[in-house]
């Protein structure tokens, strides 16, 4: 493998393997493109200017949508160019001076969400929530292992991971009295998110196979749910202001590419899905081991690959119909719960719809999620040579309703 | 009332107390933002740059958005411009030469949609559905009427009056089987767009009170809808490929300014709303009459006015969580249905889930759209003067599935 003439950690989790894109705010210029590595970030503006000018036009915006939207072939390109400028002593002289640290700049929204819509697709957290929410029934809809289940969020309030999370008020039954009041169970869900690069067309489809010409990269989500709202309101049309009040995600996208190591197969299906959701032959999902943390104490462990979805499921899922993707879409896994208890990516869960605290380490017991209360998630999956690729937290402060 | 200097009708449906605004695409040109008087266009680039040239850089662009962003004291000062530049003889010789006549030219989607979010306010539609759905059961649901149910839609497939419709194909329940196809049970929602200009802050509300800092204009929609898709697919989580693949909007936006004689006191509620969504002393509504014609024949007429929850209590409701608004947030009033069948705006309605057949004038039954079917929906409301103000149809046909 190739080493980076940056001094960087034997362990460093943003190595040359990894090196995810953002967009970082530095001094008083515009938002900038970015590549993370280790704790510097390389500026794709001047870089590129410098060392790849048939690219730089795609950098010049406050956004990374120009890039997003360019293709494999040239995320591919610039990829390479940056691991050679990273690896090699010549380019040295060039990047070393654009280097800025990351201590001197804060992450911004690093793409224009354009339609944001979250996924259903974790078998054990859908039969936990069903068996919260509607004891004694059948925990799956009948339709679950038919389709990967999914709706539209609020894409116009997906916030980048460090935004503070205003506690949001609303409606919910308790016993026959409706009342209103800042949420009383507000939770977390822990996902993995993936960023559409390529558009399609109205009224075509996006096959499984074709996955790859679209979708660029993933970030961590965090899917925040009132619990207490969306019990209340999501009958029939689905979950609104319970959810639509916030959606964090990371601020570096990590691009498929650097997960090419974490590829294991997906799990088995019963019943088989119809042809367009077959991905026999195709079949891969990525072992991404994430942890939620509370406060800085690790809460549980949700394992990316126990999915009963992949990704390329759910993108051949949500264009069947022809709607049309755009740069910029943005689609959630929903809640990634493991088997076992401590590998539940949702508060609901861990409390068991908060029936049952757990106990944070000073003893105290917890269900829903206090004032002041901090989120991160984070993700780390196999890389090169036995090495590890780490995907951006994603962090959240709860700040007190209005 | 002022008269135009045009030489129009004398029930001219667009005349000049209605003005709306869209975007024309004409010759080889970029699209320009306009206005409509009669059946020709005021381009609004050219004649700002002559006549109001500190407002001629908002239509700069291809779209309205910048236009929607300045805000209610922008709105007037252009719509009072507009009205004088046309009933006024002396602009007639700057203005004249530009005025574009509409069959040269073709309306293209007049604003960024940013998030769009699809009510379902009407109480004879939510009670004919409960009904349809859930014989025997209650028609609504328990939180019916203590909050404007809304789910969000995509926002990436709402396309302009005019852009034909591909049947969407997806999953279906047929007994025990599980089928997939292009959709046999297609249908259409009639109902009332409202267009947000002005966003607000994320972790804020919008109150009742502040609904015109915000909203701009009325527009009609059309929300398509794959029945048979949408009853395998929307437990637990909502409308998803049912409602994606297509939604159509009206290609001019009516200014609300323009509906001022259309306001009438809305419904009576029972129980009586939350504080927030209590709109005593400001209850309004519009009476906004809607014709829905299938190829060309009136199939029923449903009042606007009937709707239970107001544009104004949607819109708080839609914030209260402190979600915030962008312009070009877009959102539907759900379909709009009347006490009488023949007012009902749904198919599904009107052939009642398909059990009972409605009659074309031809003596032919019909449920649900067949290839090549061309739905318009149009309305009209009381302007000044004992006039009539005009909303732009929003028109669509079905082409068959790829």
């Amino acid at each position: 493998m190739t080493e980076c003439w940056l001094d960087l950690a034997e362990n460093e989790p943003f190595g040359l393997a990894t090196l995810p894109y953002g967009v970082i705010a530095h001094g008083n210029g515009q938002p900038q493109p970015a590549v993370r590595i280790g704790d510097v970030a390389v500026p794709l503006r001047s870089a590129t200017a410098a060392l790849l000018p048939g690219c730089a036009e795609l950098f010049a915006g406050a956004c990374l949508d120009a890039f997003l939207a360019a293709g494999p072939a040239v995320w591919s390109e610039v990829r390479a160019a940056v691991t050679s400028w990273l690896g090699d002593e010549r380019h040295r002289p060039v990047i070393e001076p654009l280097l800025i640290p990351l201590t001197d700049a804060r992450t911004v929204l690093p793409f224009t969400v354009a339609d944001y819509v979250d996924f259903y697709a974790s078998e054990n957290h859908a039969s936990n929530v069903g068996r919260i929410f509607r004891p004694g029934s059948e925990p799956l809809t009948p339709n679950w292992k038919h389709l990967p289940i999914g709706y539209h969020g609020r894409a116009g309030t997906v916030v980048v991971s460090g935004t503070d999370i205003t506690r949001p008020q609303g409606q919910r039954k308790v016993g026959e009295a409706i009342e209103f009041g800042p949420s009383l169970r507000l939770d977390i869900e822990a996902e993995v998110g993936f960023v559409v690069g390529v558009g399609s067309t109205l009224g075509s489809s996006v096959p499984i196979a074709s996955f790859a010409d679209h979708v660029f990269g993933v970030v961590l989500l965090n899917d925040w749910s009132a619990r207490d709202l969306q019990a209340w309101e999501y009958v029939p049309l689905g979950p609104f202001l319970g959810k639509s009040f916030a959606t964090s995600i990371s601020g570096w996208i990590t691009p498929l590419s650097a997960l090419a190591h974490a590829r294991v197969p997906a799990v088995e299906r019963n019943p088989a899905p119809l042809p367009y959701l077959d991905d026999t032959g195709d079949s891969w999902n990525l072992a991404l081991e994430l942890t939620v943390s509370l406060n800085g104490e690790v809460l549980s462990r949700p394992p990316f690959a126990t999915m009963y979805w992949t990704a390329a499921q759910m993108l051949a899922h949500l264009t069947v119909n022809g709607a049309s993707l755009r740069t910029g879409d943005l689609y959630g896994s929903g809640t990634v719960s493991g088997p076992d208890p401590d590998q539940r990516g949702s508060l609901l869960e861990l409390s068991w719809g908060g029936a049952e605290p757990f106990t944070l380490s000073d003893g105290s017991p917890r269900c829903f999620l206090d004032n002041g209360d901090e989120v991160v998630i984070t993700a780390a999956a196999p890389g090169p040579g036995g090495g590890r690729v780490t995907i951006d937290e994603v962090r959240g402060r709860i700040a007190g309703a209005d």
